[in-house]
């Protein structure tokens, strides 16, 4: 039990319930923000609010924007015929700060999962499969998780694209950058064997 | 660099500058809070409203409040004649939650240090003066942490109380609930040893 007056216990609650924060660290982060009002509690609130009132998901492609069509997907550079196929909205982000791919994304909202009845309906596949033919698509790119859910959902994915022309690709398998091989898995030292590249 | 749009951005930065908030966790937080504006951001951002509006420091003790005064100055119960001297806001609610002290508080607001150059009068060590003699305090208890700033800052307060006829305590030193002597070091050890009692 917290002894810090109402109002304020009320925020630490909201803040522990965020990932990665508890009971304890809520309370420090409350006191921080209440002993700096001007240097972090204002400019905290300042943008939670207008988060709050921009922030929607883009009507194509599902990631999160300002606009009802998101940055990327208002951007006529990046039509380039291509679409990445995330999970979820934090690894289209992991994908930009890649700065590699130029194309649009296909936000999914999550994967296959028997066991969570998670079904292709429940995820935005009906939609990716309607924007390949709208949009002229030649590659999709599946940049799944590489657990046995993401590989489930790739490969349904891949199933249902395919008769339709297009190329069907996915993120190479291998030794990470800055990876030792002495502290990976085997089946990622398995993996990068068999795609072994010439040097 | 995030790559996320610009309110969101800030949003980001924002929370990543709270105590134990990295960027990366604060990406996760904020996406949390947008998937769930109803359930997650909705309720944070009126608890923020709140305490910006209604959070004050106690014009007694240092307290964080929503009124001028704490409800713990404003607790006629709680004028027991013993002022429980703290460091900061945090060490205060930790001995709410310890439930056993029901006197009134003194919230210095740091510690005395020789290398950050902080002296008595950047603490509220005048102010704890003033109250021990304007409110007939019978004890001082010295409840700082047990670091060298701490210990000096509880020799200096102990020094100045000296001979206004008042008992200055300290809180006991030993074994922690729960701990195992194995894994305790020697010095608290030691102070448990000096500090025995009949069993």
């Amino acid at each position: 039990m917290d002894k810090a007056p109402n109002e304020i216990e009320t925020l630490i609650t909201q803040l522990a319930r965020l990932p990665g924060l508890g009971p304890r660290s809520a309370r420090r982060a409350v006191l921080h923000l209440i002993q700096r009002r001007d240097m972090a509690l204002r400019p905290l609130l300042a943008a939670l609010e207008r988060v709050a009132q921009s922030a929607q998901t883009c009507a194509c492609c599902g990631n999160i924007s300002n606009l009802p069509l998101c940055e990327i997907c208002c951007d006529p550079k990046r039509a380039t015929g291509e679409i990445c196929v995330v999970e979820d909205v934090a690894d289209l982000w992991a994908m930009e700060r890649g700065a590699v791919f130029k194309g649009r994304y296909h936000v999914l909202g999550g994967t296959l999962s028997a066991l969570d009845a998670v079904g292709p309906e429940d995820l935005r596949i009906p939609d990716l499969m309607a924007r390949v033919q709208a949009e002229g698509v030649r590659e999709v790119i599946l940049a799944l998780g590489a657990t046995v859910d993401g590989q489930t959902t790739a490969h349904y994915i891949a199933d249902a694209l395919s008769g339709l022309g297009l190329a069907v690709t996915a993120l190479a398998q291998g030794v990470p950058m800055g990876g030792e091989l002495d502290y990976l898995d085997d089946g990622t030292i398995g993996a990068a064997l068999r795609a072994r590249k010439a040097f």
